[in-house]
């Protein structure tokens, strides 16, 4: 379509705008990216693969938001399949798949199959049931899916309602829904993909005393088929579908499963770990299932350096953005004609993204920290001995939750700094934010998990208290004894510069401390001294938790400046240290009033961090567009008209709306005396209303 | 379809469970109900049009999150019609029609019509244009539309770029958008319903010494036909079409428009303050606009209304669904068997959920002020007197900014709170919450608007200091001189109980009062005496126009309830107490800081406020449920399983994936190794992939 608009430009360029920024700073964005992203090659995998998918017209995302729930899925199963082929014919590693799903940016539809189903297959599985099923899993002649959350149990795994009884004259194993509640529900690709589930079912066998009643021996796991192979219809007595739209994952088929008095053989049941034994039944437990504290971290980590570049992801589309945007001049300028102020020269827009802006980095180092102690003590985790790492494990509760809470905060955040033009589609944080919005949830409820991390802290407390001898390289040992050991628990005045107020880095990390040691001191008080109830205190336990939490951002994003920047050039070890104090300021303020309570900083010192956030962002201000373009998030990835690598903000926006919106394509009718809506319809036509 | 699924029960009876929650608390719903909103007859209003819509098949909600963005505009432009016909059918008046807007819950394609298309008419034209356009208007023979915001200008009016040019030779406008970014953007009704549009434009005149050479007038208003009347395409010299897909408003068409050299004649101007009145074209102005202060401090009582019934839909939902849903038992419950807690018992849920609750009712007491005032002083306001409401005029904007985040947030903090099911379709959140974030932006973006209150706070501490003997009425002016009065500017002691550190009722809304300020004086001090720039101010500027708001809000609810408890009966009032209570503890905690630097609350003080909050509570917990039930939000409204008023939350979750599921009747092909995606199909198919 050619008309009069097809050479209008807008009145400011962007694309000279955005390259005006980046001449302002030194930051060389090469060496800051490869500082940030060269672990596993991250950076020439992502070139490597974002090269093939591009080129695959499937992968196009234009036009994802115009389409419906049912086309969502059925376009995510198509790009699921593509994938699986362009692996073999590229011959990519699981490492490239990854890399393929995160480009991708939706929920496979397989996700479950090569993530949660394989994983209980291999930890779980006898040998004899792995070589049955392994290949076939590798090879995709079956999908599977995890089938463990019930309508009425998510996180209490204990008050799961599905049973399994054992029949000793069968030797069959019934699968059964007593209740509406005991529905499977959520399990990921199971709606319409799997072909096959992993059901964990409260086992029940019969009592030793009498036969006829049944004894539970709590959750076990169970591998079903639960789909016909050739109609991909469910078996009879399994009811099984997909739940419907959600807020996210539209091209996921979380789904919903009921049993009718189903039966499955025994080699149904995994049994590397537990096993009924003999006829009548009797239960066997193999030693626990080791716990895998070390993947487990591992995999905390990985959630910790995705919020990272999810937060990036937004980041890098306000900084852009509001970089480009004009709106009013400055209320004190002389003149009338004064030019309008780039929106991100207010500090009520800094504000909003510049402390976000380093965030990204406080949650890199943290995470980065967790992979290195993981790789480092491999050997030892192996036999047991989890070493400095223990430590870190039970963080990673708290980390889980304040990592996610704030890029998932973040995400709104930038979209409001961005004004109207952040509500549109062509901000690219439509998907990510509704995907997103469902990690402060899953995985432990970022509210509930926190009690772990609290609980842990209250013990290491009591140790430290009743055996303040004993020996121990645990960092928080070592924190919480020095409190102890400090009569009035308060900081040492030697932590703030009692002239300035101005308060160094070292002394911030120190304050961070204090802080989580005092308020795990009181929270023992609480707990153990006055034998407070657990539920009247849940609240404290979260703030502690995160707390903690915070402490532990603090000190590794301190850490890593102080040892890794001699890697680094020009201004940006500098500017990176200007990242460190605006994330530990900015934090420090929103939880002021715990500052005060818990450490020696005066009310009076507070007053100052305003003043010195305002002038960390004016610091930080001219390497903005810089920072963000070392997070090197492809334009392909960020799929945002305002988040563009080079500016061209409004010519994109007026392109998809002018070019690509299929809603112009059809003509309408607005006078309500006609009950004829059409005119003249490109496409979708009439058939939703007489639907309806 | 009917199977084995078809005599499940939960395994908790939620009808049950909500009607002893109903039982447990002696308040009075009706009587509360009546209390709330009575005004204009809502709640018999609601009645009577919930029961037409319910009746029109068109109006049922249940597939609407599986639609496509084309279809559902598509439906939205069906239901606007049909609500013009039920209108003449059922002789419906304005507020009818509002409320059945309210109830379908989705922004009409004919909105800006009856909205500012009518009013700009109505208020800016001459008496010869609203002769001639009125009639058509009211009979929907044109539909119209509202262009002022541009893709590069939202609020900045004055740097609009679309020109109105005169040309004195065919005494007609040309209209023209020099850049891509004058493209008009974000106005609604004009994607595809428009037929006639208001456009803002800036006037070019030709100078009165070169005729060649043009001066700009500033922006003024012009009514156009955009589009054919009988093809409804666009007139030749425009480009419009429909923006594309957003967060929300999927059923609104926001539209874009240029226009190239496009003519109108001179009647197109709407002239009843301004006009072009001789050949050469003198721009004459006849006085300003009245400006309509009275009918603007009504609107903005009605987006704190609006929040108010937003917040409590999210809110209704949660306590609702949380008083069902189970989780946990006690941890320090004796049995092993003991049985699980109702999650809305957590007070980690409580410290979500029970603050929005007390905030539903402190919005509404401020909205119901501002409405008072302005119907109390109608006769004074006509003739330019705003007695009392100057001060809640200047302050509206802060409230806007204040209700509209505590509503936006409040929704994502409900849906948080739910857990999994949160996240889900069944929540009913999903389309209010993605409508509903525009509000932090429109009408105002509520960062940008906070200035214009500090600057009036600032001009009137200015006053106060200056000529502390002027006679005034406005309570800010009193609270300003009282605050100077004070020498040490300290609250004074008397406030505090000094012994219980307790903080009474009347006392609270002294700190409220005195922090506001406190605030007020530093942001004078600082720009009028220091001078400071006004662009390093804005954080603090924000911060004040927040605490200004606060105070607000405390200070009604706090009258409120001290003159209207008589109405009441039973243990109504004392709830509503500690409603206020609540909201006032919790937010003070929120700002302790602030309130430690402003009042003379110690820091201890705020120590006991968590433990307050949590008594508060506890005390809220039983009548949560009566409570949600008085802000009488229909079933048909909430839209929500989860929130359903008999508690019906796991059938109804269970029959909306099951029974009413569309992706459930198409059958998939999960083989990568075929490209095929469908086996079976019941709708949808193919064609998706096809297009992409």
């Amino acid at each position: 379509m050619s008309d009069f608009t097809d050479h209008l430009k807008p009145a400011h360029d962007g694309t000279a705008t955005l390259q005006a920024e980046r001449d302002g700073s030194a930051i060389e964005v090469d060496e800051l990216a490869k500082h940030l992203l060269s672990r596993d090659g991250f950076l020439q995998r992502q070139d490597k693969v974002f090269r093939v998918l591009s080129r695959e017209k499937l992968f196009n995302k234009d036009q994802q938001l115009n389409l419906s729930r049912p086309d969502r899925y059925h376009l995510g199963l198509a790009r699921a399949k593509a994938i699986q082929r362009i692996i073999r014919r590229e011959d990519w590693d699981h490492a490239d798949y990854s890399m393929a799903e995160y480009l991708n940016d939706e929920m496979s539809p397989y996700f479950l199959h090569m993530s949660m189903f394989v994983t209980t297959v291999r930890e779980q599985g006898s040998e004899e049931q792995q070589a049955f099923w392994m290949p076939k899993i590798l090879n995709y002649d079956i999908i599977g899916c995890y089938a463990q959350t019930e309508l009425g149990h998510g996180s209490n795994v204990r008050g799961l309602e599905t049973t399994a009884k054992w029949d000793p004259n069968t030797k069959e194993f019934e699968i059964h829904s007593p209740y509406l509640t005991a529905s499977k529900w959520w399990n990921g690709s199971m709606g319409r993909t799997a072909t096959h589930a992993i059901v964990v079912a409260q086992l029940l066998l019969p009592s030793k005393d009498d036969p006829n009643t049944y004894t539970s021996h709590g959750p076990q796991t169970f591998l079903l088929q639960i789909r016909d192979a050739k109609t991909h219809q469910a078996l009879p007595g399994i009811a099984v579908g997909d739940i419907g739209p959600k807020y996210g994952y539209a091209s996921m088929d979380n789904g919903y499963m009921l049993f009718d008095h189903h039966r499955v053989p025994k080699s149904a049941m995994l049994s590397r770990y537990a096993e009924i034994s003999d006829e009548v039944g009797t239960f066997t437990r193999r030693g626990h299932p080791a716990v895998v504290y070390g993947s487990l971290t591992f995999v905390r980590g990985q959630i910790i350096m995705h919020a990272r570049l999810v937060l990036a992801r937004a980041v890098t589309v306000a900084v852009r953005y509001c970089s480009i945007r004009r709106q009013f001049s400055d209320r004190d300028a002389k003149s009338h004609d004064a030019p309008e102020m780039k929106v991100l020269d207010y500090p009520t827009v800094q504000i909003r993204i510049l402390p976000l802006l380093a965030t990204t980095f406080a949650l890199h180092y943290t995470g980065e920290y967790m992979y290195q102690l993981y790789h480092e003590s491999r050997s030892t985790i192996e036999k047991g001995d989890f070493g400095p790492l223990a430590e870190l494990h039970s963080a990673s509760s708290g980390l889980k939750s304040l990592c996610t809470t704030l890029a998932a905060d973040g995400i709104e955040t930038c979209r409001r700094a961005m004004g109207g033009h952040g509500f549109g589609g062509g901000s690219g944080l439509i998907g990510l934010n509704s995907d997103y919005l469902s990690k402060p949830t899953v995985e432990g409820d970022n509210w509930m998990i926190t009690q772990q991390v609290a609980a842990y802290l209250i013990k290491k407390m009591q140790q430290c208290v009743e055996k303040p001898d004993a020996a121990s390289r645990d960092p928080t040992d070592e924190l919480f004894k020095r409190y102890l050991q400090n009569k009035d628990h308060r900081i040492p005045e030697s932590y703030l510069d009692p002239r300035s107020g101005q308060i160094d880095d070292a002394s911030i990390v120190s304050f961070f401390q204090w802080r989580a040691a005092a308020l795990s001191h009181a929270a023992y008080q609480h707990r153990i001294e006055q034998k407070k109830p657990w539920t009247k205190m849940m609240i404290q336990l979260h703030a502690l938790s995160r707390a903690y939490s915070e402490q532990i951002l603090i000190t590794n994003f301190y850490n890593a400046l102080s040892s890794t920047q001699s890697n680094l050039s020009g201004p940006t070890p500098q500017v990176l240290r200007t990242c460190f104090r605006l994330f530990a300021l900015y934090t420090m303020e929103q939880s002021a009033t715990s500052f005060i309570l818990t450490t020696s900083v005066s009310s009076s010192c507070l007053t100052m961090l305003p003043d010195s956030t305002l002038e960390l962002m004016s610091q930080l201000r001219p390497h903005a567009v810089k920072l963000v373009d070392a997070w090197s998030i492809p334009d392909f990835l960020l799929d945002s008209a305002l988040g563009r690598y080079d500016g061209k903000v409004y010519e994109e926006l007026f392109d998809m709306a002018h070019r690509r919106n299929p809603l112009n394509k059809v003509t309408f009718n607005p006078d309500y005396r006609s009950e004829e809506i059409v005119f003249g319809s490109g496409d979708g036509g009439k058939h939703v209303l007489a639907k309806l």
